[in-house]
């Protein structure tokens, strides 16, 4: 049986302000991908969800973002190289910390929302990310598209990529991502969802114009925030077995 | 037919960080208590918001908080006077002038969280609050439970004031809310509220403790975060009648 | 003798975080542009500043940002404009109704930072800020620079525009200012500052690479926070005379 | 030659939001004690300062706050045990791995604040920051007042303290820090600073209402956002040697 690697953005909730889940998402993923305080995840939901991902046995990851509270990370912020690299350093650098006084170890770095299609498409940025993460630890894996800048970039420093993409999401014919103001972005139903899970352990994809596109994952995320997404995780976990560390 | 006054608190998500129903809920209330981005509410929401609100012809009202976000207003703060009052004015005069720029009147005022509960005990808090408002305009009303601080203060200054109770929320023998962190302090089940909206029209409520207090209530707040408000609030519609402006 | 109008931002501090000297500098000012909370202004300050601006009997505007207290403002960030329109909305209506609620009027709006380049150069931005501007109050001045987009969107709509230009900031030759990134773009001396006023009552600036561009000006912004600015304030009030109020 | 160890609060600017003349006070002092974000301190402000700290060889602490940018943490606020325990273990963890990673080591925690003197007071505050820095690593240094609650708590754990007095402020009978709103709190001249530390040199310290109280101190802290601090350092050093670790 195929063993499916399946990570998950979390602690993105804010104080009384929620986001997702995560009690009921968690032991159905492999890794999750916690939110660092700058889109979302205020000190108590971070400590907090850290703290059950490693008694669960779940890869702890990183999720630094724009400093956007009020826009959730989406849009994109125009910083200096210096800049982006002390907001990247403070959030990764709070995670993983954390997570070592948690009894954990830091496994992987994903950027968030328009942080990462920025640097799925442009070099500057993957580069200021991958140079910064590589300077906190060599050893921390990155999640990043196929093809992308960002894989580039962290290939070229030597660094362990995880090729990821989205189980949940539409595709253009190129490979991006359709941006989420697009009817049709979100596959919300837990059969299509399976689909397009099953269509990417095969190697490919189908694009929302219909075109097969080849694609390598390493890793799937699911997004924590969309309704049906444990109905989705559970239909998975049934279809393509247990998690990858059961 | 007895008409119910309902008011509950809106506005208070932020970016992708959702809080209620709002969308739900407008149509069934009465009165809006408008979050003003100090404890929840990015400005998208709440323009988005107060026009609804004003479209259906429901009163808007200002729900000032302490500056908190990250602990959604529910913690007590120290501020000076000055400091108080300033981040007051400021709270009220942005949702004031939204709300008249969208075609709107402010009704009313109605403090946040851990505000509302320390000017409800302390005269100190209290009067810091109706100064203010008064400041801005001496006609808005104030929001206040019965026998506070709040309420004294208001009417001190010939303020109107709206006595407030609370639909979902267990109260104590002395009148005051039972505090969030007890078990039962929060009424859930549609059939309880729907008995201690009945109470509160008739005069009385039950404590957690089973004692009979008596109250004087304008208008009932029903809480647009707990799970069950729409079926409770469509109950209390079905057994009380329509809206007050329907 | 001529009369010089002169507009300083203001009220950017945050807590204890201090930017400029507002106390000195408003004595020799005729407008003020009041920060909005989203890149500085704390509510104490704001208050505090347009109280005082009253008293003196200045012009007091508005003078909103992105949401970006980290960067102060100075960086380009890319929101839907539903998100900038209400962004806009929320920080104007605050300043406007609390310069009302301290027996003042608002009497312009002047972009911060990156939304005001952004602005002089793109007409989405620029529409999109004078229509927020004018559904709150089509009397509220513009401060733009001349041959801006912000300006012809306002004109085009009716609205009153004062042209503005630059006292303490170099100009290139196309008749933008210089990025604050490039040596010399600050002028400091109070001699040059000096100069460059001459040069702009007289209808023309020398760009940083010595040309001479013609500048319509209404009014000439000082920056508060440059060192030398009270200087440079009182040198041109020696020069050019009193207030235009005075 | 008596040796005097000073620290000094940095990276409290925000953004282009300044205070204190870091710079400058950097090669004057032992120890400083990093802005951690939640009363002052950007990422960019953060690392920079660290870097150089590491640079010179000065002790690097962190340095954290109640969540109150607005009020630059000198706001008491009432947090559950387990909030206040998740913000100090974000804030200090931030910084011990960005110092990590720029090739240094942290070397304590001093809580800032009205933090600071509600732990000096609270024997439940006391332990929640002590457990949390504990859980973190045993091995850091607590800075905290003789006598405090603080420094019980951090024995009583078998933790390191540094017994703290203050250059630049003036104390109570008690021993108590006197309360900035009181006149006559700050110490400017820095000949007056000069005879306090002389003072705490000699074991004992002159009360605002002149009476001698007795005072243990390992290390002295000196305010950097004192307009005077840098002449009244380099008096200090002048007259008492130099840095420690000179």
């Amino acid at each position: 049986m195929i063993k499916v690697h399946i990570n998950c953005d979390m602690a993105e909730s804010y104080g009384n302000l929620k986001v997702g889940n995560d009690k009921a998402i968690l032991p159905l993923v492999d890794a999750v991908n916690i939110a660092c305080g700058f889109h979302g995840g205020d000190p108590l939901t971070i400590e907090t969800t850290i703290y059950a991902a490693i008694e669960l046995g779940i890869e702890v990851g990183a999720h630094p973002s724009y400093p956007d509270l009020s826009g959730f990370g989406r849009r994109h912020m125009e910083m200096s190289a210096q800049e982006l690299s002390a907001c990247l350093r403070y959030q990764i650098c709070a995670i993983k910390s954390i997570t070592e006084s948690l009894g954990g170890k830091l496994n992987h770095v994903k950027a968030h929302g328009a942080l990462y299609n920025t640097a799925a498409k442009n070099k500057r940025e993957a580069e200021i990310i991958v140079n910064t993460v590589y300077s906190i630890d060599p050893h921390l894996k990155i999640f990043a598209p196929y093809g992308s800048e960002m894989a580039k970039a962290a290939s070229s420093k030597g660094m362990a990529v995880m090729f990821e993409s989205f189980a949940d999401r539409s595709y253009d014919s190129d490979g991006f991502l359709v941006s989420r103001s697009i009817d049709g972005s979100v596959i919300s139903d837990p059969k299509n969802v399976l689909t397009q899970v099953s269509n990417i352990l095969n190697g490919h994809l189908k694009s929302m114009d219909g075109n097969m596109i080849p694609i390598h994952s390493d890793t799937i995320c699911v997004h924590g925030d969309h309704a049906t997404v444990v109905e989705s995780l559970i239909l998975i976990r049934k279809t393509f077995g247990q998690k990858t560390n059961a």
